[in-house]
């Protein structure tokens, strides 16, 4: 495993062989509450990750006994701020970078070539559900309890959810139900309307699962398996039209550049 | 509650208290069918309650033994018109503004801010589900009956149920069998395939229930709630790119704003 | 029945009366495996269905204990060959005509407008998931065995699978699930997780039950059953808004021809 | 012509005979600068036009010295007003619906199924661009005098020229340089980036040659004529490809309904 | 130059050295109007060159006195033809079709993956324009007569013009003047608002200063031509982000091949 | 003037009082040729200035004799670099993010909330012109000349120009031609052809009118020259439906913080 995952603090990255690698959220004492220094350390890892030869599949996943208990209120002091004095301007110029920044920060997961399988357990609060959106595949225990909190933050919160809920679950009528309730519900209410695709009575059983399916899929051809990730998302925001003609089109550069990138031609430097 | 309500005839309004207003079809002896005037007023009532300071949430419901049973065809008097005499021409044009209407008075509810829980019961035909899919939430008792009518009825009544199901509703096998076939279908099937998101025994204890959820929703943050519905149903209609967009631009536009919009600048006229 | 479904070999077309059609992939000793032949019968059949006006509505089957078992590895056969030969430039145009070609026969299903209802069982595998994506409604017996399998062929096999999943089916993480592992799910899987909209014990039992169907669909008014089609697929790819827009905007044209196509004017021929 | 016409106060509206009507901003006085009055008679004018089977095409021009002075500034009074005091909730929802009001009165010329053809002269400041933005084809005398003036009114103003202008003008460097700095223009410099395609010497030449403009498109084939300004303007705002697949698709429907639009069908009453 | 070309009978592909070709309209006793043979001719064509490794670059022109006089109407017979006799569905059927194909023998100019340059002559009328604006670049000499000619002949000649000139030409009330008055305007007229980028004062230095452009064109690097027009063409019709992304998005899939195409994996044959 | 502008060292920032400032590329001895370390430089620059309140407009131009020579070849060394060595997967991801680095760097002068008025002279070459299409106003001297370099580089060049030049200049014949054939051209032929829309005889005269210009657009409501950009910017991409949207949506915004964003309501931490 390359040395670059050694520098992170409250994320630990272990490699499980056969390009399958464990992603674990690693502040157990605060039920792995999100901080600035947590939430940077997610979007590095994600970035190395799709950068990384040895890695093939991500299983993601929280340490102690909640996968996430969301925001740290007390570790993004913004928002308990108070807009109204003179340097409010200041203010709200860091507020709207620093939404800008966890947005990214997620989207990293998003975009990582690597298929993340994500594996929740206790609790999933807030912006556990942010990151759950941005993952491929969802499971949890049945203990699991999970929600939604971006009405009771104010919209400073919405890092992802409200954008990718309405993508990765058909139930509108339940998105719209947990979203403005902003209530507690369970993974087999998850499961039933289509935020998650399995439940599992105990963590020992989710683990053991989720790894089989990551080494199945690592041992697949990795151009399959990315292209898969890769179409899949594009399909999902693009017309059935515009995605097959994607397919085609990505096919059509790769062979021109087959064709032609031996060709020797000169590179005419400007001013000489 | 403001006086405006008043006027109306065939839509009650009613305030629960707690910024919760309940609104019903109120045409009960014709199984609240839709006409021309019940159609005008459902319009005209979303778009006050979106002004209405005193209004966060809604309750949507009907009068007496259903819900709804559809269109009065009675009351729609062009559907049945021959379209081949000498005055067709102005006829064809009636026809076009009456249905760019009928769309427009039902989107008023998707384009409210307020969010808006429906509670079905009885028999929900026809318009009915027109006015359901632009709903936010959705619930029904367990007797409910319900059908999606365009393929009796011609494209003319198509006002809202075939733009809007398959974005809110995953499972679109069963959308185009309950689309093709127009037959019945219980609050159950829909249930099991996406359209509501619970089934409740009885209406008193459906009522009660809405009525609770309404107040949670009502005692958040109105920015939380009111942006919630709002981005909810951009990335609906956007990629999730656009959308993550979407949130950081319009927060940068409320900074501008607040940074700017005490500076005192000359407005020009023009010719003096 | 006209005359040109008798030239097709591995496509059996059969009128059930009150037109309706079934259509039966017929290469049982293969369990339908698609080769380049069927693959071409499948886009010629339904482009003259779509033009046939003996027929409303679409069954389609497989002939044989399978509904379908996929590529015909054997029956397609660049996709086993050596890309780094002299002539790879040739090749490579060939594959990415042959893709193009693949795609556009089963679009020809989801562009035909008469509805296509199908039913599905034992094996289901493949390019026969390719083809089940671009039906309208589909069900399968109990037994039938289902799997995507872009994963194992590399992207080269990317014809529809990928790009119509993620608007057809709500649960996201089920899709890149069985995407992903290319592992066997069972219909009841695929109903639960909203593939499939309905399983039947039996294989006659779905023939009987859809055959209804097919007649129920048949007896509606061909402008409201097509046009419903039309527009449910218009909103699956676009806006609520631009749906809407879409359908009043035909209607708009529609009338635009009636007034005017008999007033007579001139085609002014150019040069004289 | 139709009666309504003569309804409106602040604009003329004349029958040139041969399917041509004249407009007339009617408020010489006032260099005829836009009021809420002559705003909202502008929208039902086009509205009346664009279901006025005697009107194929409209000359769009203003009385007196100037063709336009831009938004009357006393007669629009909210841009003046005071945000801060208590009652700024109520008079921000005003604002915002006359914004909408604004923008959708100009958008009735846009979307006005006649060709609009606009002659200018003298000042035309303004939301008189917002105007010419939405009509189809631009001409002004040499003598006139145009601005942009968005920069000085505030966002407020933004009625349809910064929406309109990047895509009816191709050098963005200059429609930024009007935009940014509000400055006066020419009708020649107008002709030479893009926003005019023909400057005249005199008023009356104006009208002259417009008038015959005008008869010629008034002579052709209405279907033509409004089909073409129909997709002209639905391919400003969409792919190529798309605009192709609409005009087949249109043509599609058109056919579609003129094959059955005959054939009787039921409409099914639900409950009797 | 490869045998296919010898089969055209209207066309009269040469090829000039250097990867150059020079495509003619060859049809000069009938000014090159444009029958369904040479229609279908220049479809096919520019479909083999795109695949042809011996070209990179294509000079379009007309044998003869005109470059092309438009739709040939005696050889269209259907736009002549009488739509109320008894067999007005099939022939509406037909006509469906025809379009289609008439849109898709030009789109295949346009996209062609080398460019094509246009050089006009003479009369360039009518479809003259539709083949004119699916061109990359478009010149023609100072005696060159063209139009616009959509509204002459109803909606059913709508084959590309006036979907692609509101992209590819930025003053858009010039583009509505000819598109609906169908009037005759000069190269020079043409040159100044934006449809050619340069006029010649006679064929020959027209031919000789095309022909020294293609050479430089063809002895630049394939991959950067292509590439040139294809990510031209793309941002033409996708917002400025989609376009930088689109370009980042095949950079990938190229590395990701380049990666993993020699990894050898297993296709599993499905039922053994 | 804020210090961190000071840090620069390849670019030079000053003040020219009023809110203007002016960025000067600023290695002359290279004719400012970019290397990774002035475009570094750039976009941290523009990223600042976009959060600066002392700036409210900018003027770009270079030191020395010319504007910009393009890319500096030497000091992007993979641009020569060998892909076939063992080691060209690393290299091939490395080469992926730089292109992104040199996409978005470019981007921030497009994304600046303030106005951007370019001022080229001299050689103004490659890379120049993916800077120039960012920049909002485009002004050059007589004897400025330009090209566009992407067919001679290959496609790892591409970082902006080919996907702005089809938005922001209408002549998409002339575009083309200067594309695909990278030649040079006169700052007259970009004005006539859109790409500029003013130029100057000295370099003296244009930094004087520049800077006149940017004067009067900083005298301007912040709120009226940031909101003129941002919607002129989003209407090039989005339909002038979407961009009148966009403007009420955001106003909408602005309205609901006003009147809420005050009401105190309980964040509720989660787990107490």
């Amino acid at each position: 495993m390359q040395k670059q995952y050694e520098s992170l603090k409250l994320i630990k990255v272990e490699t499980l062989g056969d390009f399958v690698y464990k992603v674990s959220l690693n502040r157990p004492s605060k039920f792995n509450a999100l901080n600035m220094e947590i939430w940077k350390e997610i979007g590095d890892c994600f970035r190395w990750i799709d950068e990384d030869p040895d890695c093939r599949v991500v299983i993601l996943q929280g340490e102690g006994k909640h996968f996430c208990s969301g925001l740290d209120l007390g570790g993004v002091s913004f928002l308990n701020g108070d807009n109204d004095d003179k340097d409010s301007a200041r203010k709200g110029r860091e507020i709207l970078k620093t939404i800008k920044f966890m947005q990214k920060q997620f989207t990293y997961i998003d975009e990582c070539s690597k298929p993340v399988l994500l594996a929740m357990h206790g609790y999933c609060l807030g912006a556990a559900i942010d990151i759950a959106t941005a993952c491929d595949v969802r499971f949890a225990t049945k203990d699991a309890v999970l929600s939604v909190k971006e009405v009771d933050i104010g919209m400073a919160a919405d890092v992802g959810t409200l954008n990718r809920l309405p993508k990765v679950v058909g139930n509108h009528s339940w998105i719209k139900d947990i979203c403005l309730t902003a209530r507690h519900f369970s993974a087999g209410e998850a499961l039933q309307f289509g935020l998650l695709s399995r439940v599992f009575d105990t963590r020992d059983e989710m683990i053991n699962e989720v790894q089989k399916m990551a080494k199945l899929i690592a041992s697949k051809s990795p151009v399959g398996v990315q292209g898969t990730k890769n179409v899949l998302n594009y399909a999902r925001d693009h017309t059935v039209e515009n995605s097959l003609n994607y397919v085609v089109s990505v096919k059509g550069w790769v062979l021109l550049y087959k064709r032609f990138d031996r060709i020797p031609w000169h590179c005419h430097p400007e001013i000489v």
